[in-house]
């Protein structure tokens, strides 16, 4: 990809106002905005009162702050490009996750900082550093167009993202002008390694329950009834066993059968893709792949569905011991889907299981866990996925890969159908970066190719839209 | 048993003081003195010093307070008997569980009340109540023989009953003289039903095990890894069914290897105490029967080992869902041993096939938890088993049987091999009486019939002690 005069100006601007963008984004990754914690509400509020400052002060208009029945959502838009430009969302949160345990951090995680090349920080990469390389990418596009951007820019950045983006869904239905556009982009994925790009085109679905077994009253005394009474812990155990057969499948039945083919072409891509099982192994402090029989850790995790179990508990947890028949025993439950797959169908399938496999002396109580969200698939192909796949390329100096995420962005299938808008998971993060856990980073090259590549993909979007009957 | 003169006397004088016994009783009970909460230390040393002032009051000689590391012993010896006479040591405890949840209690657990012919409070069964009874006859016994009793008494009440007993196996080995003495009674179980009186002869032994499993470094996203890495709650679930086979027997090896056996006279016997086992379950509010193949509930509990896991928990424990494949998920383990059995051996074997059955990909550290105690078992024939059961059966008009009990008493086999003594488990409380819940009672009639049975058998042990080559 040749850079023309805009995209080389866009470039300068980047360069020379490094440093001013990154003490702002350190303003930013200093609010301590944990969406989950009510003793940080004013703080993500006060998130959401930078983002639309630094909006405005950008030239955004229509700046808004919705208030919710949570957090606030931060929507602008920025409509200066050339008549027959296409208009592009740009999604993000300004909310992040709690930083216990404190003492983990090298660095504070409020206080972002520049250590071997990577900036550290609570939301350096989750997500306050990329949604800013975002902004900063479209600020230094429209300083090299005296104030015209290439590409429409909306802006839609939530509070609540941490804590499973209850209030976007319903925003999303309310005010679907805020979210007309051509193509959303996200950044709230990693790339494929750290200095090897990525373009992400599927995420995996979620849904979760929790099964509760019940075989007594109440807690018995172990020497006056053990040993002849049904004890739930022993049942919960025996149920989990159920759950996957000796080749590592889930044997819930009909559990696959609304799964969308995988191409052999796919498989065969993915096939190419540079991976060290022995490295990716270390990385999971694992000593060994299970799970599906015949499967890699790529294809396990990226195209095929899981049923995990996310923890147990039954009886006496406390420290010593206590000699009693637990009553009841509990387990949560979350499947990973794949496209095709749906939450509802998969947990009524989930749901039978258990039904047909408790002995007739078990009562079970199933409730279903919230954070559920469908899967997402995009076919990685056409000249949207050519440009960003050059722009990374370019930038990057390196091959840029298509790759699936074995996560799930519940807002991205909510994009995808509730605003009806392709999406393109175009994240600068490292799959080791840190997310959730104490020492939160980002390769600095990341978040400076990351503006570059943004550059680059918006301004040739700009000028290649409607040409070949481009959409994305 | 025909009563004499002395025991009519003696039966005469509980009548005449039965409402300031319960007095005292009540104040007794009144005292907090829960042994596992510190904030309760003090009640403990005061449960003590009543029962120190009570012996002191009632004419026994060398009453001392023996502080621990933990709650105090309180011995005391009443040597009145005539040449010849035997003596018996009492063994009870002042000490008592906690009360939680408060609100579930009737009346509250510190004010003794009488309900529809039941004493409630905490500790009117277990064991201050049953402590109390033995403390009457004898004072009954003195006052017929005027300061004379027909045995010489031994008492040893310890305040560490209810968190394991850790002190009392020490002192015994420290003060042998004190545990000088021909029978141990302990009043520390129960009869076998309500106005069905019984005599114990048999105790399972305890051992427990905390088994951790180690699949990963740490909890893992469960949407990155998933599917593909061991899951640490599934290996546990694994585990945990390995430890039974189909038919409900334990399928550690060599488990059952040391058992002694059962005579088939005792298991006839045991098949002639009235059982309804519909009634059984539903008081345990089980809705089947289950454990080894071919036993009944009493068979179960009483004559066969079990291993019952007790508590699990790992991974995610809080509320709602958390996508994560849990690295560490622990299982608490006991198991009730027969007699012949032992903690050691049992738990070597235990951990020896937590080690054959993991996979190479998991680690497992098994650590052994307190309050491991051996089985006990005594002859339940010979003068001294008829006396009691004379004695049980001319005070309350009834049957008495002799029993085992499921649970451990682990004061019992110490003072049976520590002191070298034949302990006699004569218990006046209800299988269904509470203990260690809230509600705690004890049927008024069987306190009053507890002291008539003591009255009868003291007096008639201390007059035929020795004849007949008499031994317990």
């Amino acid at each position: 990809m040749t850079d023309d005069v805009t995209t080389r100006a866009a470039l300068a601007y980047l360069r020379d106002h490094e440093s001013a963008g990154l003490g702002r984004l350190a303003e930013f990754v200093g609010i301590p905005s944990v969406s989950a914690l009510p003793d940080h509400r004013a703080d993500v509020a006060a998130a959401a009162d930078f983002l639309a400052t630094e909006l405005s002060r950008s030239g955004y208009q229509n700046v808004t702050t919705h208030p919710t029945n949570g957090h606030p959502i931060v929507t602008a838009d920025l409509f200066t490009a050339p008549a027959g430009a296409p208009t592009i969302l740009v999604y993000g949160h300004f909310d992040v996750q709690p930083v216990e345990p404190l003492d983990e951090w090298v660095s504070p995680p409020w206080t972002m900082t520049e250590r071997d090349g990577r900036l550290y920080g609570r939301g350096v990469t989750d997500d306050k550093g990329q949604l800013w390389a975002h902004l900063r990418a479209i600020e230094a596009l429209l300083a090299a167009g005296d104030g015209r951007a290439p590409v429409n820019v909306r802006v839609v950045a939530e509070g609540e993202e941490e804590i499973g983006s209850p209030s976007i869904g319903p925003f999303i239905t309310a005010n679907p002008d805020l979210f007309a556009a051509d193509l959303a982009l996200v950044s709230d994925s990693p790339a494929y390694a750290e200095n090897v790009p990525a373009i992400g085109y599927s995420l995996r679905g979620l849904c979760s329950v929790e099964v509760t077994l019940r075989t007594l009253a109440g807690d018995l005394h172990s020497g006056q009834f053990g040993g002849a009474v049904p004890n739930a812990t022993v049942e919960l155990a025996t149920l989990i066993t159920t759950f996957h057969d000796r080749d590592g499948k889930v044997a819930v039945a009909g559990f696959y059968d609304d799964m969308a083919p995988v191409a052999d072409t796919e498989l065969a891509a993915l096939s190419e893709l540079p991976f060290d099982q022995d490295g990716w192994l270390r990385q999971a402090g694992a000593a060994a792949l299970v799970g599906e029989r015949g499967y890699g850790p790529l294809e396990l995790t990226w195209t095929r569905p899981t049923l995990e179990i996310n923890g147990v508990y039954g009886g006496h947890t406390g420290a010593g011991g206590k000699t009693i028949v637990p009553a009841e025993a509990t387990a949560k439950i979350s499947c990973r889907l794949v496209p095709g797959m749906r939450p509802g169908p998969t947990l009524d399938r989930v749901r039978g299981h258990i039904e047909r496999h408790l002995p007739p002396y078990v009562t079970a109580t199933v409730t279903t866990l919230g954070g559920a969200g469908d899967p997402y698939y995009i076919e990685p192909t056409g000249p949207t996925f050519d440009l960003a796949t050059a722009a990374l390329e370019t930038s990057f100096q390196a091959r840029a890969w298509l790759i699936r995420d074995g996560g799930s962005i519940p807002i991205v299938p909510i994009l995808a159908t509730g605003a009806d808008l392709p999406v393109l998971l175009l994240g600068f993060g490292c799959p080791n970066e840190n997310k959730h856990a104490p020492n939160e980073w980002l390769p600095l090259r990341h978040y400076r190719l990351g503006q570059e590549t943004l550059v680059r993909f918006l301004t040739r979007l700009g000028a290649t839209w409607g040409q070949k009957g481009q959409t994305p």
